[in-house]
């Protein structure tokens, strides 16, 4: 059963190296610092992050979608919250929320679709049991 | 008129450092070659790239949403074909279609919408006259 | 005075992001690491982070130098420590000192030059005041 | 024997993505310069690229060691032009030196050492004797 409200926030210093001559964090830096925060979630939800789960689980989770509006330009003037949800579990596939504030401003809105595979096949394959016990009690449909 | 067709390709060399140790191309690398391929059609069919465009016409493009599929893993055994499209010109808005391909086989496909800026204020204004009419005879609604 | 041996420690959360097909954390992101390391000493040593310092001080820092040398593959499995120090400070010029550490094993040394200079013009010239007297009391010659 | 002057040139097209707030590529950003250019030259020389190498070969090529110079800051109103040469060739070591030039001023110097090793165990091994073979033909000790 979803544990509604289940969020977990990952907070990301973005740097210089993160801007472009606008001052601003440069576009395709932005799905990354998403893309991160889905890392971070795994570690701290799972128990697993993606390098030990790909290497010592044989279990990848490559995406197949993503989109993300970009409300607001991202500085390092604050620190980046991202806040990420699981909001659907399917058999193989996984929705990730990912969204991101400044200053208490929505910096980024994204949705994430990744599914599991074996690693060392690249074939999609349910995820390991454990795993999917603990993801069940983490989905966060109501978002 | 829309010159219905207008197509820019856009080759990428996948390289080692693009790839993570599942062997294909980082998911958060991908974003970043799509944003590569419509800089490049900015060069080739406006003139102009982004850089320039911001310093010597205080003109920037910030994208304001994006979203992709990731249709086949991509490595670097064959050149990424990107293409570059203009579908719709708005009076400050554009977007573009861009899709991927590495040997006959679709690897991406995806939609980014960016908005034109005055560079040194961050405010939406209408594009620059001579580049609006050159975007007008790109379009390429039909896609 | 220099007040021997500070050292300041910047801990870097290592990712399947940053990992090539070796399944090591690629050659190229880690100079950036010891950048990061080398801003986050700013912020918190002297108060300002680049971007601030930039925008906020019109003072840039651009490196004329770098060196590296590679100890022992990088991995997700352990936190990348970075023990920053400035080890030289001339009229215009620094030397920082960036050591990198996984689970107690040296994982690389490198050291970086950068100079002060106006932002606005790319002009090499003095630190500021009252970061230099800061600075002077960080000086680590020791190393 | 050494073919005296084997240069092999490879240009890199910087972009608004390489550029920092400085409005010149970050500091971060010139050694993968250096390294796609590396990458490059193994592609064109050997015949085969460091992806290929690793996953074809199980050779991988680690890098022990680098230093740059950065002589003038690098925008995207120019081509990169990198400037590869094999300097060095021993058991299991090759020593890289990687020059950028653009609009015919020099960029960076570089200096990059790596090993070969046996990928799957990450053990110092001679490189594959057709490679070597190679390799010896294209020494270029005088510099």
């Amino acid at each position: 059963m979803a544990e509604s409200g289940d969020r977990f926030v990952h907070d990301i210093t973005v740097r210089w190296s993160d801007c472009d001559p606008a001052n601003i964090a440069y576009t395709g830096r932005i799905p990354n610092f998403a893309l991160e925060a889905i890392d971070a979630w795994w570690a701290a939800k799972i128990g697993i992050d993606w390098f030990e789960l790909n290497l010592d689980r044989n279990t990848g989770t490559p995406f197949v979608k993503l989109s993300m509006e970009f409300l607001s330009p991202i500085t390092p003037r604050h620190t980046l919250r991202c806040t990420v949800r699981l909001t659907k579990l399917g058999r193989t596939a996984m929705t990730f929320a990912v969204d991101g504030h400044q200053d208490g401003k929505a910096s980024f809105a994204g949705e994430f679709v990744c599914v599991a595979v074996q690693a060392d096949r690249f074939k999609a394959t349910p995820l390991p049991e454990d795993m999917r016990l603990t993801m069940e009690s983490l989905v966060d449909a109501e978002g």
